[in-house]
């Protein structure tokens, strides 16, 4: 069993769980107060960073570990929970790159960043591009489509 | 708190902590027995994965939690640390993009993985292009000087 403590919450507008149309939501991540600024002096150096934080709405009991329809559609084919990037996988960690737009003192302002508010979060890493892939990305179409709105903006209700 | 179960452990060859020279290197992730085949169905159509860690290594008293130079280098200037991605850091918890060489049952083939055997493993996601950086990357002078001999290959002894 390994134990971990959030090092900061997220706070955004974004306040029940969507699949799509996060290109346009800003979050501001607030380090808990076992933090001074010193712990992130020099992010606002790297134009990304990567997040990693807890989906602590998905219930234990909805955790998947074998496979399933992306999204439950049965369009796409059946893969496994660790082929998709689903919310309801083994230990819940959601990891995305987003954008660094400012810092001040212990918040982090960033963009494209897919989690609600109050998302405890589990790491901060500077994006350093010798971590990309080097080769080309091969994926499959289902793994495309389902993509299609996610990044957009959010829609007029 | 939040409590995680290792999904798996890496298996390689590279039984000690070293800086540099993680490029030859071929790990295979094995799942632990709580899960099947099925949960990784699909994979081998991604060319990369993101592999989630746990630096086991790492005792309590060594995580950092402020700013340090990176590797302790003071040619290099003192950030935080969620400005680097150094394993001295709370949460202890690692993630790397691997290239997906194969899949046999729940053993899992990759390379590229930066992590010593023995390592637990906390999620495996498949690597989609809608979640790489969409905008040019801008690092540091220091951060490519830290990763100058990451990802060459291992020098004879």
């Amino acid at each position: 069993m390994i134990e971990l403590n959030p090092i900061g919450f997220i706070k955004n507008t974004r306040k029940e769980i969507r699949d799509d149309h996060w290109g346009d939501i800003e979050s501001e991540i607030v380090l808990t107060k076992q933090f001074s600024p010193e712990a992130l002096a020099g992010i606002e150096e790297f134009s990304h960073a990567e997040i990693l934080f807890f989906f602590h709405q998905v219930p234990p009991e909805k955790i998947q570990i074998g496979s399933r329809h992306p999204r439950n559609n049965s369009g796409w084919p059946k893969v496994g929970i660790f082929a998709q990037r689903g919310k309801n996988r083994p230990n819940r960690i959601g990891s995305t790159i987003v954008r660094v737009i400012d810092c001040k003192g212990t918040h982090l302002r960033v963009k494209g960043l897919d989690a609600i508010d109050g998302t405890p979060v589990l790491d901060i890493k500077p994006i350093m591009a010798e971590f990309l892939p080097k080769e080309k990305i091969v994926q499959p179409t289902w793994s495309h489509e389902v993509m299609i709105d996610y990044w957009d903006t959010t829609p007029e209700d």
